[in-house]
């Protein structure tokens, strides 16, 4: 018996450890640069309970799609969307090949580094700046041009990589999801062609999986083959009441969770939160000026107002920078 | 050493055993519907190149993008185009309410079955009838419309469900490509979402796969919640050099195969096979009277006559309906 009670022992105490590992892994927090408390607590709720199956706000794994905004909600807008800077620094790069710019608005005040003046420009000034720069490419050309730029682009305020300046706690959400089989979305007014090329690298989501603004492409064949023309001409503003619209073209269904941090997404939170069964909305609030930067209602960049007032009757969690987040950057 | 040697027997067997299962599952026939020859070859070929790692031409998975056009390519487009069917149909079932049709074309042509009086109303009268039946509701009526409809819509000539007058040949290539970690999408002129509702069951394409033609949708908050408005305007028309453009904005990526059966889809085949690397593209060629039907440059629907000619050149391989397929639909 001595030998059979020793292997016993043997298989008792095994299944002891692996029993340990299981349950400090079913316990690892999946969030660890959130502060425990209400914003933390109703993500982790919601995930639980749309993957129980024994909950009857179940939800099966091809519908858990979940949508986040990129400007203010997973990287930085602050003191101008990444895109913009992006924009101006072609205008410079492409300068020598246009001398009229130097004596020609928008683009004399761009070249001055005179912001009031781009900004006086107006609508029509921008729209200038966006088809000198986002148009009259191919599209390859252009992927190849902001991937260039992404690589080495700073924010002007932090210092660091636009890439970098990125939200470490949205990251853990983000990776919580699609450990719990959600299909994670980038839904932005910001380019879809400008995002694409760094949005696997830097979140993790693939070109497939983002949903932005558009121009109108052309197909041509060109002595060296066919190439995708950027025209310009809008084809799709993916903001306000056009991202329901962009989530219903490319996704074809309606999400349970979605992310934002401006009136720029009111209308997903409400698409989403006003859908069937168990939802999430949430929208982070940048009220955290020594970590990041403090701005609502009155920014230019990333205005919240409407959102935040409905809020509360539409059950949308704000997310408190400075209070529900231990960390707001990536360990550099 | 006698126990020893009739458990090494048992062990030597058990390995054979397992190694020839395992051989047998290597060597079981990917595309049994398929005749043996250079067709099949063809397919067969590009998927061991193209997930064969010490291969020159290797792809990694995530750039494993395969499209397929819809109607012709996956299912039956004779006598005419189904959701062109379901559009009559739906004439038909709406007109209690528009007494005025009856004397109003195309509607007074449809509602007598005259598909030569619908013909004679040209671009303009056809555009009426998709706008009295695909706009004016919200999508989600649209999408029950649609998927209530095609439970039980037949084709006229063969008699059996549209979902069920599907290619069994091609059903195999779309599982053989998945099973080598392709993402495969379908890449139709027809509506998406009029596709959406049934691609699943039917193909085993889920909606984020699915890229169509869309009418332009509008996002409004009614009393009994957000919808999304379909309206009488087109946004996008995915044929011919649409294809392309509707790839690059659902995909973001270029497929390295690509399948279609008409000049509809002679630019998604150019930019597939003229891109880096290996690739494949091909045509299903309807040449087989007897068991479907035999049609190319003449047809109304899905008329093959520009692709034809540029096949050979661009090494794109027709699909002979008649030759290469052991069997056209699946069991029912």
């Amino acid at each position: 018996m001595r030998r059979l009670s020793l292997a016993s022992a043997v298989a008792t105490s095994l299944f002891g450890a692996v029993a340990l590992v299981s349950a400090a892994l079913a316990q690892e927090d999946p969030l660890p640069s959130w502060n425990d408390g209400a914003t933390k607590e109703a993500i982790i709720k919601f995930v639980e309970t749309v993957t129980d199956e024994s909950n009857p706000d179940y939800v099966p794994p091809a519908e858990r799609i979940a949508t986040f905004d990129n400007d203010g909600t997973l990287w930085v807008e602050q003191p101008m969307y990444v895109q913009l800077a992006f924009a101006l620094d072609e205008v410079r790069r492409m300068a020598p090949d246009h001398p009229e710019w130097k004596e020609k608005e928008p683009f004399k005040s761009v070249l001055a580094g005179d912001l009031e003046g781009i900004a006086a420009s107006g609508k029509k000034g921008l729209a200038e700046i966006m088809g000198a720069t986002h148009a009259g490419m191919s599209n390859a050309e252009f992927t190849r041009t902001a991937s260039d730029w992404i690589t080495t682009a700073k924010n002007p305020k932090t210092g660091r990589l636009n890439t970098e300046d990125i939200y470490q706690p949205m990251l853990e959400v983000i990776d919580y999801l699609r450990a719990n089989e959600f299909d994670v979305y980038i839904v932005s007014g910001g380019g879809i062609e400008f995002m694409r090329p760094w949005t696997e690298t830097t979140y993790g989501i693939p070109p497939e999986n983002v949903v932005g603004s558009s121009a109108k492409m052309k197909y041509e064949l060109t002595d060296d083959g066919p190439v995708l023309m950027r025209e310009a001409e809008i084809a799709f503003v993916d903001d306000g009441p056009g991202k329901p619209v962009g989530i219903q073209s490319h996704i074809g269904k309606r999400p349970i969770a979605a992310f934002g941090n401006s009136d720029g997404d009111y209308q997903m939170l409400e698409w989403t939160t006003k859908g069937p069964g168990r939802t999430l909305g949430m929208i982070v609030h940048h009220d955290d000026a020594e970590r990041e930067f403090a701005y609502d209602r009155d920014s230019h960049f990333g205005k919240l107002d409407k959102a935040m007032d409905a809020a509360p009757a539409e059950h949308w969690v704000l997310i408190s920078m400075k209070d529900d987040w231990a960390r707001v950057f990536p360990e550099q």
